[in-house]
């Protein structure tokens, strides 16, 4: 990329109340994807269309996260084989890329699948394989051994915890891959909506370990998908 | 105990600027301690001489924490035998009891070594037991699975942990013995002094897990002792 | 138990979105709970049904907390014959183990109740007795020392005290009994939703207190229980 | 005091660097003080000579808090009759008002002695009478109870403590006297400085206890002088 | 008071869920309230019949605080000449003492009202006169200044404010009389539900003011109760 | 202005509950502004008749921000010419002063709409243009470069941002005047309901940054209409 | 100012360590300064170096904030005809411009004179005129009104405070200039180090107050002295 | 790997205050590293005795972080070709891995240089090129422009800042690399350390950001080589 690329003609859509980044894939690698909190139905909708159209590539794809049953109604009307996944709030439009390599991603109890499930639809339309296996927190050590398989074939470890957060520390223990963690607002009390589980993986006494915002199960998709991708070509 | 008990006559040792509760070990089991932390060396020495004084067994004893280093001089110089542990900061003069039971004590790192060491000098003020065995963070699982026979023999667990403070969760789920957890100001940044190893304390999802404050080795300690000794009983 | 154990061939109940631990009694000789939060009615009663099946003993059981009037409709429509306590927000299914020893349960205020209704509950699927003494806060301070004669009689003692959390503190300089406490949420502004209890606990001046989560009854239950069923040994 | 005083002609002492408030006894009763943390010994000598040169009574009296040893050492060599409390970190210049009515300063532990020293000084500086009495813990509740007869002829009760801060809470219960709460900043861990102690006092579960700033003796002193020379009218 | 006095034979109303403290106005001068967050409504109206059977005096009397709509329906049920304060949330049942003195009570902003209802409504049920000001923040310093003949006549202050929580600072520079400060968690964004008031005033640079808990209108109307009682004497 | 006029015959407006400050704008330039939150629509629209009557101008005016629906429409019901800005919240009465100058108001997304909207009504009611470019957050640094026409004919600008509030640090970087921060309370987790976007804007590495509250586009549409005005004397 | 000019060819001086921005007057208005914190004084000395070479006015003019002794000396040896002054810990080498205009800065209180020190240098630097009035804290509320003359004569202020912050409320009502508020971090206890007076400001209840960081005279000097040019001009 | 190897015969060296974990290199691919904060001189250079002991490569190398001068000395006493990089505050003995791939390493200040001498010196431990560009602020936007070439030849960006910490939001906007963000805490005020940088980095605006603890070089380092490392295969 030459520097005077980045200010001279980017291709952005104007949409009046939002300007979207058409040209984020390119200088990012990752389509530029909608976030939906905080938008009308319509807007999301607007969003979604601004980007298809903008799509030069030849399967035209758009997608959206934190989409609440209104706006999935509405997606849903507009292009009624979209993909909504109500657990993961993601509504996917169009085709994603065929997915290459495979991240595996974990979580430590049933309460963290909505956040799992949002990194896996990232994965999903960043064009990445996803192997999931749930319910593997630390207070039963043997369910974090007996992923070790798993650990090895994959291209990077994603792992969703709330509480106390202490999974990512023994799963970087384990494996040479990189691990993203993702603390969740599951716990009560002194977990202080995630706040716990966030300073526990920041200290993770393994190394290897790197940290998203609380619940930003679409964050550690990106990101695992970065990386997974880079590992394949 | 009657109820009248506590408060008609109890023996109280007044020095001015404290007042030394003679009775304390009649009432909890625990003898009363000199917090040295805020004392100047000849009131630490004054109170220690005031428990021996008012000591009513036939071996007396008393014992202080966070002794800082002009203060253990000033109590080697009273008393010549008295056992002063530099990491644990602790003095103890005079005989304490035999000790009974034993208290596996756990670190996760060498960096948590002072704290432990007072809740080893706690336990023997208390006339328990003690075992060690440090440094089996959870960032080598195999470390802390090898501890498992130690588990079985102990009365009671003290896990002292900094930074993430993730081994109390891990440990819980191996025993069934109590876990007295002591997170410690180990660690930088977002570990803030201890409270990151705090909170994950507080919400470990094994449950078992009692929490102290930061640090607070005799609060462990005075814990353990209680749980060993009722064992023993 | 030998360390080999840990990892082969744990008995682990597959149900997709959860794994059961069956083998957690085993280990650490308090069964499994099935945490309704977070989880579907659905969910939770595929859990007890689960751990039902897994279970080994002569008297099958199976419990869950954090129970919603929903979850607890299923429960009771699946298993007529449950105990559903609204207060506690916990479902015993079958029957639990005869109750032996016996835990002290206090409170400070009539609005920590629901919490201790979570202890006592959790004593009773551990199979372990439980006296309640209600309303004995420190701002009447008479009320406190009316329950030497139950301290001297107890196992242990669980205290529940939200808004300024001083309870522990002046029960644990009237016993030689372990104390458990456990913040509650109760109280407002500068209670910031049990910081304030949870810090006052942690902090306190007598030592032998140990700390759980804030509103964490089944926590403290656990704990105590385990102390009472050593003790009785 | 008619509202025009508040804004004609205040009688103000400009030294360049502060604006000595000569006024600010007509307004408020308490004379001005000299707040030397952050002022040079120079500095503070120089509000003191201001403030002396200001007083418009038959007995010139100046004082000032926080003040260092190389201050104390200025205050000396300008005024060798002044009076340094080194513990209270206070210095008087000229006579105080002769002291009227009682106030009864308690201290949980011996730590918090230079709070209460800070305490009792400014009784002195603003003509009231002091009791001291320490070490009083709610570890020990029978300490407490035993200082039930000063309670009853203290104009107002100041309350000083520092760790988990729950002194005030049962005091209040005790007595109908204003409960003057100061939290102090000893402790270590969780006690954040005394956050813990501040939180304690303001969600203390009996009414009639006011609070200060951490470790702030000044401020409670000034607040029980006001109250005790009320009732002595 | 005797020190015996305090443990034996208090006179307390056990209802099972709750222990009265009919002893406390003894002790303490000021009535046992009945504070109804947390109870039901038949919990509040048993406590409320409790403390009027044990009431000794020739008027009985009793009150609540925290009165929610449908618990001040129930209370009317059963004492239709009850008065309930709405804005206050405070229900007074039978004939409260016949006041005496006066206390100024001070709000920074109109949303500040409720809080100031509650003083008012405690300061009613406590036997002392109550003169209200309103809206008198520092954005308009005339508006406090205002207020001065008002501070001068008054017994005690009680400010009640919000936001920057400014103007106890204000008012105390201005009066001889003791300030009650009392945060209110009107703000928004950095107000963070009260703690920047709660801030301002704990480190308020003129002195005389205490301060209570986050809209904690009863802790403050029972404080400046006190003062004016003492004064009246 | 002399000093006298500040406390002598302010014009204030009394209506009971509030004491409108119509003496507001000849002071500080700013009319008085209704604040409605915590005021119910019967208070917000007597305010807004107080100020209207107590108008001194040709063209009389008056508004209030922070309107619900319920006052929306008790203000339409009582001017039907009233002109409400949904999105902003704000309510105007009557002709605001004419435009002179402009702001230029920037956004990082299209969450932060709102707080613009509240920023540009300010500047309506104020006299000052308004010029806003939406959705220009740093994750596209192109769209930023973009606006720096914008900047160089602006009187002021106010930048609004939540999330990482990273705008306002590389605007102030391109331009010499004067940026308005406002962190907004969008985004999750780690943002803590805005206060990762405070601090991000508190620190600020480029100088010529000023920050409000959270979510204040009042406060900030004051500021610049200030600044705005001033420039254009 | 047109866009393409941000990224081509701009001026900037490579040392190795540090990348003096050259162009930052042109575009800002301010001049690049040192900051000298966690620089060495050799460090320092090449900045100013860098920047007076890289200057293209005809007086050439570098500065340095946050300038402790050995950097003030290293500075003072390599320039001897250098300002600096030790208590706002500023270096001024050459010739600042001329002052235009007049910024009036307020100090709270006595200990609040460094930080004003380092708006009065910052001014200086940025050729605008500075008046000082100290120590005008609300305490003496007498002292705030007598500054309405300076307020009227100013071009904009700019409010020094600590403790509780509460000075910019107070004259933000009283002045139609734009109000730069400093906290700072003078006090103790839940002054937490500059918190407690930043909330009070982010808080104020009177419109037109900007904050800049705790302590931060640097930047609320750039900030005045924009709004004081933009006026001049 | 086989999950049997976890628990069976680790290959551990007990050192008696530690257990060094010589099997780690095989399990993650990271070589074990020695922290030197809170162990001595002497068990620093004991532990790298110990890991050269067990080192099974044809090069023995051993390195340590947080190294201060006692350490360094002890440590080059030792061994005289070590190398100690006294910015980094790290060690190496014996020769480290050849370097593959490179890792761009950014500053957004000069101050934030010792983290990043961190980053270096284990991206050399790791055996992994590295190319820092310093001094690269969002203040200079066209600083950050100017590194485009740069991050599109790296294999991983790690990303160094303090105060506001917003460079990492506009760097993940300009490339598809992973970018590593270290917060620093550098800063003063409400960058609290470095809390501030690392909400900001948490909540960045732009996906593709991963974090790492405040200071945390070291783990940003490892991090960054096994991304790199993982491409190069």
């Amino acid at each position: 990329m030459r520097q005077a690329d980045l200010v001279s003609e980017p291709r952005t859509g104007h949409l009046g109340f939002a300007r979207l980044d058409l040209d984020r894939e390119r200088r990012t690698g990752t389509p530029e994807v909608v976030f939906a909190a905080g938008k009308t139905p319509a807007e999301t909708v607007a969003c979604l269309a601004g980007l298809l159209d903008g799509a030069t590539g030849p399967e035209p794809f758009a997608w959206a996260t934190r989409v609440d049953d209104a706006t999935a109604a509405a997606v849903l009307e507009r292009w009624p084989d979209a993909v909504v996944d109500a657990q993961a709030r993601c509504a996917l439009v169009g085709r994603p890329p065929e997915p290459v390599g495979e991240v595996l991603v974990l979580t430590a109890g049933t309460s963290d699948g909505p956040v799992a499930a949002e990194v896996a639809a990232t994965l999903r339309a960043c064009g990445v394989g996803c192997r999931r296996v749930d319910d593997v927190g630390v207070a039963g050590i043997h369910r974090v051994l007996s992923v070790a398989p798993d650990l090895a074939a994959a291209d990077a470890v994603v792992v969703v915890a709330g509480m106390d957060g202490a999974l990512p520390s023994v799963v970087a223990g384990l494996t040479d891959r990189l691990v993203v963690a993702v603390p969740t607002s599951v716990g009560y009390g002194a977990a202080f909506e995630g706040l716990a589980a966030l300073l526990t993986m920041l200290t993770a006494c393994a190394p290897g370990v790197l940290v998203v915002n609380i619940d930003n199960g679409f964050g550690a998709g990106v990101a695992a998908a970065r990386i997974a991708r880079s590992r394949q070509r």
